[in-house]
């Protein structure tokens, strides 16, 4: 076996065997196929596809590639929840303790983010002390102990995976739905959850732009999720405008904590609400109310042991940025487009985001946005807040929202998208 | 400008505009364009292809990530020939002291053989004494001298092509058009020649499997030495059966020299006339006479008056290999087909080629052909003597000789294939 017959196979639009897939996973992993056989192969695979049989073998090694994670010791039964990645998508946040609090173990690794979204530990670093590190016994031990817990992958879950996204981020070849699909279900089934549901975003914030590339890639992980035995069904999710009313980290916590308090934005509280309720079903729970969770304080109480049980202290106030710039409407009329590409790019921009792996992000950097498309707004009225430490990005946080609001006459009708589009329970 | 976008411009079907290929090839040269970038993007072009356009500034790109030569200070026209490769091509041998001895000037850069076939500088180092490296100071005064010079090319030359060549021979993306076409061309220009007839392969034992897709390289190829001001011809030619009687390197020298001395296998003779005929032509010296300078000696004088240049005894014997084995007719009857891909690796696993880079040739190793397709043969009697130094290796060349010939009954009706297929002189 050596990797150029496994890249030509590929390219000349052949299936890779069983065989082909174990050991180029296995050899990148140890270094005897190297990152430019690699990456050309994950370009082949990108340009020529791979079917069904192809990505469950190439996610079952990718999972092979490292250490599987048992929660076979908890009491309660293990639901997790992934999303495809958004702006102002902080809907973990809120959800995990809610589930936890609904009686299921919440076991969630999460990432940081790149380019225009945000990622889910940034966000909670921006809580005074919270450690997302954990060691597998201490997040067994947070998990046990709250029902939740919130903290990066160890390095020994699926280092394949970990080392192809790093190539896949600077060779172009971020975009296959085999790869992608393979990658969030390698690191999920390896992390042992019993229970997962998928939130495929679609739209302009969102990887998938489409419905139909939405579609394929749900049913691709549902099928993989489903042949390793872990109870799977994915909502389709829209993107097409930022989720709530903050896009940036300590902006997102405190949008959370507004939703775990019984308040917080429709739309947020409607997704969270979707989401919990599926991933109680999977779990087995099908008559826990999540309403009665948020109304009751249970689920804050659940988010307050599990900030605390990393460090965090969830009363100490969160960090603001030092300055703000805000854009008011050029007229009055109704708002029928707020796009969610270039306000996560503005966000970005402001210091929330990150350009390359290693740079840091601002906990009060981002955007926050004073009205939704469908709102009436009155001209001169804020539209949107930027937050920055560093003013001198605003201009180009600007730059990235040029264009990237629709007014229409006072009185015009508009038709709001629903949050959820689809549901899919099935490969 | 960043290796990413120029990457998913070509992935996803676009064109590179002139500004995306002079950038990625000034920085993969600098190595700012890391290999493995480089590597995917060449997969994306190998995939989706280049147009004309696009080939000619890769090219151009490439020659000016180096230096080029200059031979305006020659009294001679030059002239070159290049080969995309071939099992038993040796043409090169007897081509370049055959047309110098005609009145032009002959600058042949070349190179070493990697996989199944054999390279210049590989047979020639077997002559003892002989050096490939020359300084270009040295280069000049040898072609100067003697009116051709065979040697290596210098690093100065098309350092990008170097590069990427390497690149693409671990990657899986030898197999393109656009990539064929640009490396060979960006070389043969940067060299300065101002003539240059190339040899485009066909048949089993080339890149070029098909007749058609030998065509579109030429083609590229002619089109790109005509915008550089090359006068620029290509012929297409039968690599179905080895050329000559000899696949290996000090028995390609021992056959190069028959020739020289007016004898030698009817093919190589026809092909290497036939080069020189369009080489000369091209350099503006119709009216020389190849045939005569083969028959009067005078081909054979420059022969030994270059390779004394670069340190080579002409007269010295030739190394023999250590071990011989005679592989025999099975039965009487008309050889109809040898294949030259089959005689290649056989040759090449004896120890006449490389399996990789670093590795050393054996100067005697290789295949002597006793029938060329046409022949009768007579039982037992020999088709094919293999010689190696190392005979632990007759078996896995037998393996790979394993149904290479094809023995019809004697009486058998037999149409051979012409040497010369066509000729490309346009775009």
């Amino acid at each position: 076996m050596d990797a150029i017959s496994v890249i030509r196979a590929k390219r000349d639009r052949g299936r890779l065997s069983d065989g082909q897939i174990d050991w180029v996973i296995d050899a990148y992993t140890r270094g005897e196929v190297a990152d430019e056989q690699m990456s050309a192969l994950a370009m082949a695979i990108l340009l020529n596809g791979m079917d069904r049989a192809e990505i469950a073998r190439w996610t079952a090694a990718m999972i092979a590639s490292g250490e599987r994670m048992d929660f076979s010791g908890l009491v309660r039964p293990t639901t997790d929840k992934h999303s495809t990645g958004g702006v102002g998508d902080k809907i973990t946040l809120p959800l995990a303790p809610l589930v936890a609090a609904c009686g299921a173990a919440v076991p969630q690794l999460s990432g940081r983010g790149l380019g225009h979204t945000g990622g889910t530990l940034d966000k909670l670093e921006s809580i005074p002390g919270w450690r997302a590190s954990l060691g597998n016994d201490e997040m067994l031990a947070v998990l046990a102990d709250a029902g939740a817990v919130i903290c990066a992958a160890g390095d020994g879950l699926a280092p394949a995976d970990k080392k192809l996204y790093a190539l896949r981020d600077v060779t172009g070849t971020v975009e296959s739905i085999p790869l992608i699909a393979s990658s969030i279900m390698s690191k999920k089934i390896a992390e042992g959850t019993g229970a997962l549901v998928l939130d495929v975003k679609v739209g302009s914030g969102a990887f998938m732009k489409s419905l139909d590339d939405a579609r394929e890639l749900a049913s691709t992980m549902v099928g993989l999720g489903t042949d390793h035995g872990v109870r799977t069904v994915a909502l389709l999710t829209d993107m097409s405008t930022p989720l709530g009313r903050t896009a940036g980290n300590a902006l997102e916590v405190r949008e959370s904590v507004e939703v775990l308090a019984g308040g917080g934005p429709a739309d947020v509280v409607e997704l969270t609400l979707a989401l919990a309720r599926e991933m109680l079903d999977a779990a087995g729970l099908p008559d826990a109310d999540p309403v009665k969770a948020l109304a009751d304080g249970s689920a804050m109480d659940v988010w307050r042991r599990m900030i605390s049980a990393q460090g965090g202290d969830p009363s100490a106030p969160l960090p603001t940025a030092r300055e703000q710039h805000v854009l008011t409407a050029p007229a009055s009329g109704v708002l029928t487009a707020l796009d969610a590409y270039a306000v996560g790019v503005a966000a970005w921009r402001l210091g929330a985001g990150r350009a390359r792996k290693e740079d840091a992000v601002q906990a009060g950097a981002g955007v926050e946005l004073h009205a939704k498309p469908g709102d009436t707004v009155a001209e001169g009225a804020p539209l949107l807040t930027l937050h920055t430490d560093t003013p001198e990005r605003f201009q180009t946080a600007l730059d990235a929202l040029e264009g990237a609001f629709t007014l229409a006459p006072e009185g015009a009708s508009f038709t709001p998208s629903p949050v959820i589009l689809e549901r899919i329970d099935r490969p």
